[in-house]
């Protein structure tokens, strides 16, 4: 449930390490395009992809997979990243936030996306945003996340195209943004179906799904409170990289955001709602099983003592002894008996308005 | 429960589709007026509406039904919407909320109403409020909202033909407003009528009707907040489009929004109250029947088996089997055992309180 | 509960509609005075009103009553109160709040008293501050609140009679907040006392107590918060309506405001924390309820078992049929079989701690 | 619990009344300092008071005791007191404050402090911080509080000596501040012994301790929450009556306030977290005694009716008429039934984990 | 749980006495180092340590144990520290906190490791931040913590070497934080590790393993927030003490306590979460447990009844008295009896879904 990546206390601050299990060796893929033009490349090293560059266009350099430090290292001397950001692009369980260096915004955001199992996968995308380039970085070759915005850069698509780098990096945080709505319908689907099943038939498994459906709403809250913030520091953002009309698009994402956290606070409360209804329903079946097994002994308990008494053997030469058996009418006299105690039982379980 | 439309993920942003489940095709009305005159005209392209509208007057066109995208594509190219707000309009499922444009702003309002079967129903009205004019626009053909506005338009009654663009915006907004007090009423009425039933028979249905009026009270909820949030963004509005005079209106709106809160909010404190009472008094229901459970058997237990001792068959021939069997007063002797047994019990019980 | 009054969805802003059950007929009282002098007049018309008003003396003009619309109509017009201002005065159900109108302030307020039947009661009071005037209204006669004011008054009693309407205005809204203190004491009285019966008698007569406690502490905050507000504005007001010397003794109804803002709370924590006691306590009892019934139930089923065994009438023919019942001392070897299992019993329980 | 001191709504603002119970006739000190010169001095009236004070030296002038209004009357004529200052000095039941007048400072602070029978006495100090004097007024003639300082000043150890009446004021809130953290102590170790007790052997008196423990939490916060601001507000005076020397002091006061609230937030977390597992672990202890009786009962059961059966008396002259009874191994086969029962409940008790 | 140093109430403000239990004598331990040079002296007094002071190089003096309240006072004379500040280094149990003073920073910070004993020990850890100096406090003399810095610094290895002792200190308030994250790791791991118990088999040990997890949880809360605070009032410096290339790495350290408190945060809902699935859960036991018992009592109490009734020994020679027992067939209708009653109770446990 907690993603955490973090160095061995100890370690120097911005120590560049592979990512834990695994990381893939980097794939570079350059896209470049302005109005008139597209293409791609997929250049072998730094100095290829340095080769390649070109000011006047808009470089999209997208990276996949994290294994390669020394290629990483290169990488962020060819765009002057700080070691603290490339450091927290290799800790891939950051909190998303944008941080403003000299010539470049550094921005961590998270993709949270359903893996085939029926769970949320959560990815880092850590953005460089810098005047004419685009620097992303993900850890796993997913190209669910870009290959969309690839096609329509292609195609020509959408506004892309004719805006710069800032609509870029807009493009990938609402596409991010675009994937909680599919999430949060089935989670909301999830509750209501909890719901009948709680009136319906409660079972231990629903308590088991509703304490899965909270903690899927934990997993997305974290990453959507965070998310909203990083659309806010963009839009406040002073610096010339995020012009004024990627800001009304940046604030469309913005609202998304807090659409997608009212639902989740939503959901929340509603989630919460049917732990009370649950708890509230089992007292009450409990309360109606024990009324059921009080009144069936309380019945019970007197008429046994009583046939319990004239099953007893006492020396009947005696005339103290068990008169009642030796009365022609006794049987008759211990169900008048019996009939007199059901009555009364019945009288006392009214009143306490039992039946 | 939760009501939510959004693009499929990869599509670009602010693209333009039409409504999920139908969506009928949109019906323009054109009423303008000023303070001498008021004409209504039906319309059927935006041609004609464009032919129609006069900057001196009032002109408020509203839209009902948004099934045509190419006439939404159409209004909007005529009142220099932006893509990303046509695009709001149509995903009818946005938080209440205002953005200022260049010449206009968009205000997004819910319109929440009892459909017919018992439940709230909720539609988005769009608003876009120019100098001379007012467009809005409405997913489905309730005239509820909108008729007596145009009744009072078209009778001169109110303040409304005196005034400007802004003072229409506002009458819409008031009419949401009003609507949820008769809603308050009814889930007060709801919540009292529950309580009243907790105190006299609790059942499970009377849990199932606090789980709805929780339910109903955060949808309402989730609707008056950001509603609040519209009017002060209103009367904080620094643009021409809000005059003064209707600020002071507008403030009245925005204590009416805080009222609303304030009442839903206690209300849900009531609602949350109930609960507790609720699960109380089923813990106490319990523990009494419990009570009766259990001094019921303890009383029977020693008495049966005193009972079932006298009743065993063991060799009376013997002088040490069952001697009391034989006495002459062995019955007077085990009604003696079972009155003491009986108020050793009682003594007991009365110690441990439970008689 | 929700104490509520509206216009019906659809009426225009600022309609003027008599008040809801009856709102008896206006009785205005106008009180002037200056150190000097002080006179009482009842005007029967607001034309008499206003040849009696003397902008040299403070005015307050008290109208009892709101049922009689046109009376209203013509007194706004005379004090320039604004539609809005004189609608809230008539929906009386209003939030305590201040508004900054061109010449005047508009306070609303409540009054929150005891009924004489054991409960709360709410009133509002309207004021309108102006330079030389105040102008107030009640919904209903009762002259508890005003009374003792204009007894100070006749009497030259206080500072009253040296300072301005202002001042009157504090005097009226102090009056208001003193009346919290009694209530608070009962309240906190109350919650005392459900404590005791928690710890020697629950029952759920004291259940419903604290649930009538919870529900008067929220009642008392809805009241007090937003009352707490209108001293707060009072103070920052920038007119020339409330001078420095008042604000000094509002300062001192604010910190009374906030004195009683504090009680409630500790006493809604006083009485969330009564609920878990209950609710703990009804789980221990049930808890020991539980082990007396189990400890009975355990002891006697295997001896009843023991002694049914023994009063079965297998032929004593065969050998094999219950040898012991023949046996000269199986009563014997019965009652150390059960003496057996008694002392097993105990050890058992003994090792559970429930005993 | 709540402590409440009041005047009779209807009252005039700023009445000087006697304190409700007792408060003892006034005992004036005067302590009059220098780096130099230390003397005390008890004057029998305000006059003698006035000719003793001397604008060179530090004059601290403490009052122990409230109930000679008029002295009191006659003490705020000479330090030029406001009205409603000195009926917060007598109306003891103030929360701490600080309040700017001309040529003074009001503080109002609470002496909170274990009285001798196990519980929390809370009393009122209320300051007048002037240029040259300290003028300090208390209810009960706890010398507690402010002797130790008297000694210091006296025997000319720590700081007071050389500096002015600020840090006087400061040294006497430091003391009030001081005194919470054995408090604190006492009450975080009663946390701990109660989770002990809950642990061993929890019982109805666990958990009223661990109810007092909460109150005292509370009662604690609701003092030192505004004894932070009281620092607070000194520390951001602006007047020339706090120097920037003591401001440093005040901070560490502040400090101190923090410290406390972080604890008692803390204690308060724990406190609840034990309630929970009171109410886990008596519903952890119930469902196990639920087990042992229905194991046992279900075991049982069975066995006693097929007992019950043997025993009936029918007809043994019909063949058809409990033949088992009959058979020579008709007793072995009642144990064989008995034997098969037993081995089917332990399976079945076995599968259901309850053994 | 709640670690707690101060003095007696009463005594004067900025004392200085030894830490309560122990606190050995401090050993001081200067490192001086630049670019080029690294050199380790053990001064054994102040004297000493004052020689060796060398203003162009970066001088670290790190003191380890708090027992010498004489040298402490020497040292805090040499480097003109406040009393008050010295009086926190040595009452251990301060919250972390900047304090600004005229020619050095005061941070106070705390070090939360685990103790070998599976718990989590905190110490306190004083610095003041000089220009060409870091004075560092520790209680204890753990090593884990400055040793780290203390070989990279010999090594030459990261960045300390070529920067101010500005950057030494964020290197120790860096070590302390990163701290956090294995024990995070463990925290969340033992919460899983209850969940997984939760579902298979709760006991009253996971219980007390949530607590625990739950406490440790408060704890650690406790420390991140206020450390958070630290590195905000760092980043926020005015003083020319901390530059801005080490703010970037104060920031970084920012981000780390955020993501702490980010993940806190969540285990506390987890943790919340699973305490209402236990309850849930022992609720749902207890309730099958009950079904159980209740299913088996119905069943077995009228059949128990009626053999009862069979086995009563009323005088055969009477027509009226158990004409049953006389037929043929009384065996076979008594199993016939059983069998319509064991049927209507299938029906009737059917209905209610007990079955």
């Amino acid at each position: 449930m907690i993603r955490l990546k973090y160095h061995t206390p100890g370690t120097p601050p911005a120590t560049l390490l592979p990512v834990g299990t695994g990381g893939c060796a980097p794939v570079i893929r350059l896209i470049q395009y302005d109005k008139a033009d597209y293409a791609e490349h997929l250049p072998g090293s730094v100095e290829e992809l340095d080769a390649l560059l070109d000011p006047k266009k808009i470089n999209w350099i997208h990276v996949c997979g994290l294994g390669d430090v020394a290629l990483l290292r290169a990488l962020s001397a060819r765009f002057h990243v700080h070691p603290l950001a490339i450091e927290d692009v290799l800790n891939t369980t950051q909190r998303p936030k944008v941080e403003h260096f000299d010539n470049h915004l550094f921005i961590v955001s998270e993709w949270i996306h359903p893996d085939g199992e029926g769970r949320l996968a959560i990815e880092q995308i850590s953005l460089f945003l810098g005047d004419h380039y685009l620097l992303s970085f993900q850890e796993e070759a997913h190209a669910g996340l870009y290959d969309p915005i690839r096609q329509r850069l292609k195609s020509g698509q959408g506004y892309a195209r004719g805006m710069k780098a800032d609509y870029l990096a807009y493009a990938l945080l609402d596409a991010m943004v675009d994937q909680f709505f599919p999430i949060l319908e089935d989670v909301g689907g999830a509750i209501e179906e909890i719901e009948d099943e709680l009136v319906d038939r409660p079972s231990r498994a629903t308590l088991h799904k509703l304490y899965d459906s909270r903690r899927a709403l934990l997993q997305l809250r974290r990453a959507a409170w965070p998310q909203r913030e990083v659309f806010n520091a963009l839009i406040r953002d002073e610096t010339q990289l995020v012009s004024p009309e990627v800001k009304i698009f940046l604030r469309d994402g913005y609202d998304h955001c807090i659409q997608i956290i009212d639902i989740l606070e939503n959901c929340r409360d509603l989630a919460a709602g049917l732990m009370d209804v649950y708890l509230s329903s089992l007292g009450f079946r409990t309360n109606e099983i024990m009324r059921v097994l009080t009144v069936a002994s309380v019945f019970f308990l007197p008429l046994s003592f009583l046939a319990a008494v004239y099953g007893m053997n006492f020396d009947q030469s005696s005339h103290w002894n068990m008169p009642e058996a030796r009365w022609p009418f006794g049987y008759a006299f211990f169900w008048l008996l019996c009939l007199l105690i059901v009555l009364g039982m019945l009288v006392f379980f009214k009143r306490k308005k039992w039946l």
